[in-house]
């Protein structure tokens, strides 16, 4: 396998973009990294959305993506794996390079989330889910992780103020980042009395409904020394793992085992182990997953994610900063834009280019985890400074 | 790049399947293709589907697909590129091989297209033409595939016979194809004075649709010599491309220009001609389909591909037997399962395992050509016996 690198980063300001359409987003992204990485074509493409069948009434989104990006004839192709299709893209996008097939490849992460009225969104994501043995039975997804959240409670003595760190640390990180959807800290108290989404998970514990687009250049190590004129950041692992959708066919339903699995393999291949890393970026679209991430990457042991969240081990300024671009929380979580913006968030703190008050000092080994659902599908890159 | 062969094949009795869901077919042709294979495991897993979310309800179907086929926690990544996207994960499948990231690896492509009703159908397939600029203005599929006949038949002088031919031929290849939906012979007159859907195609013009899966085993070229009990058919090439979704922004209407784009990757690849090739199996969605890509293809000029159905160049006992497995026409078109049962019944051919009345003679270097929509995006595989 070839050596692989990250030659170019972009993304959009997210939000609620009512004036854009998923394809402005996906140009937008893509023009931005290949202005980043002072290159105008690539050799192939991947587009990360989870469903923009269910959102925007389009699929063949690679078509039109590569089209709008000025880079047909190219080959493109849409990954999917519901919250963790961008981190997929990227892992394709890494596979595509380290096979020899191609030598620069993009991978864009997008979703348009606005554009369905009534409950659409809640629909669309539930698709996630099982729908034939969960949705079917009137779960929605806060709904699923209250109760991955009440077991994690039950089982570890996890309590509702170290939940409620998750969010009040992630939006002090987000509030710095420009790119952010709500950058306004917010207090532990704000979060325990917002309104209740599903207890002991109030609207504060959740990631919000967004609009975006984030995008990376990847290219061959020897390719990279000859374009890049910045830092360069090299991919040394990447794993990918998958679990039953359902929680009621899972071991232990507050322990996400795919990202245990996924990480395992990633550390193998970059031949790390936890203690080596100096940041991270995790999946948390809701407060407990951030702690449950933390736990299954093997950051922290099982059950002690929230303690480790309250004694302030994950802050920007902790031994282990968790989501200094704001993560999902606070930066906002256009599911199929996350995993790549993550990858885009690790390039940038390794290049020393994070805004001030975000940089993480000594940024030099980053990982991302990335996952879909309730945690049926993870996909975990580790990054290293050159 | 590691050579890569197949070495499991594996697809079910295509038609309308009331009582199977998509996680039952998903799950039927992976454990066809992994008996056929003689091996109880693969390490990672592609799902090519069109739109499970807006046929099913149901995305994240790479989680359930691997878990039905008993294969959790292997990295299994759902690919789409409209009716591409069989192609797209069997493409996916050969890189993850080739790149030495995994040793085996299972494409399932797979739709369940008949669980929605009224024109539920009509809709999500209208997903893979441009929602915005086609579609609102109210075109459909066959809609589009008329346009593309009429300007065939206008600038090449094509003949309402010869289009009904491809139909003809598909049909007496698929009575043969005891996985096929519709096993009957149909005539000219037939195909001419059916139903009229959009002029000039009737509804024996138009593929139909399917419920169905097919899968395949991909393998590097060393551990299938070890495992390998049949013939060893190799990919000797692989082309993917896009193009402008809409037909308004194409030069030319009636080429398909992404199906020339990735043929010719795929023939380099390769170090193949289309001279070289023994028989093929193109995307015949619609009739008028089928004689546009074997004129991209390279294998009858540019205009060509009426005269030459209608001369037998392409019947079972042609110069170029198109479509032995009855093609989408008649086998069925379970739009994500498409592109994957090409690989299927090329290995088939190759192995000399076809049914009787449709066994090519001297069936050792074979063509697969599968595309998205109305053409803006082709893969293009090829595959050669040891």
């Amino acid at each position: 396998m070839r050596d692989v690198a990250v030659i170019g980063i972009g993304m959009n300001k997210w939000g609620e973009l009512w004036d854009k359409s998923i394809r402005d987003l996906v140009a937008e992204s893509a023009l931005l990294a290949l202005d980043d990485a002072g290159i105008d074509k690539v050799d192939s493409m991947y587009i990360g959305t989870m469903s923009s069948g269910l959102f925007t009434d389009q699929e063949h989104l690679a078509s039109i993506g590569a089209d709008y990006s000025a880079l047909c004839p190219i080959p493109c192709t849409r990954v999917e794996s519901a919250c963790a299709s961008g981190g997929l893209a990227v892992r394709m996008g890494f596979m595509d390079v380290a096979s020899g097939m191609s030598d620069i490849v993009m991978a864009v992460g997008v979703e348009k989330m606005t554009d369905v009225d009534g409950n659409g969104a809640t629909f669309a994501l539930a698709t996630a889910a099982d729908q034939e043995y969960e949705v079917f039975n009137g779960v929605t997804f806060p709904g699923l992780y209250a109760m991955m959240a009440n077991h994690h409670m039950y089982k570890h003595g996890t309590t509702r103020d170290q939940l409620a760190q998750v969010a009040v640390k992630n939006h002090r990180n987000g509030k710095k980042n420009p790119l952010a959807q709500f950058r306004m800290e917010i207090t532990i108290d704000q979060v325990k009395n917002a309104v209740m989404i599903a207890d002991p998970l109030t609207i504060l514990d959740c990631s919000p409904i967004t609009d975006g687009s984030a995008a990376v250049i990847l290219c061959s190590m020897d390719k990279a020394k000859e374009l890049c004129k910045k830092r360069i950041v090299k991919i040394i692992g990447s794993g990918s793992a998958t679990d039953t959708i359902q929680l009621a066919q899972r071991e232990d339903i507050s322990f996400i085992k795919s990202t245990a699995v996924a990480a395992k393999k990633a550390f193998e291949m970059a031949g790390k182990k936890p203690s080596d890393i100096d940041f991270i970026e995790v999946h948390d679209c809701f407060t407990i997953a951030e702690i449950m991430t933390i736990e299954a990457l093997g950051f922290v042991e099982k059950g002690k994610g929230g303690p480790a969240t309250a004694d302030g081990l994950t802050a920007i300024d902790g031994k282990l900063p968790v989501n200094s671009s704001g993560g999902l929380k606070s930066k906002g979580h256009p599911v199929g834009a996350t995993g790549t913006a993550q990858i885009v968030e690790l390039t940038k703190q390794i290049r020393g280019e994070a805004d001030k008050g975000r940089q993480v000092k000594n940024a030099n080994l980053g990982l991302a985890q990335n996952m879909g659902g309730s945690g049926a599908s993870s996909v975990v890159h580790i990054l290293e400074g050159m």
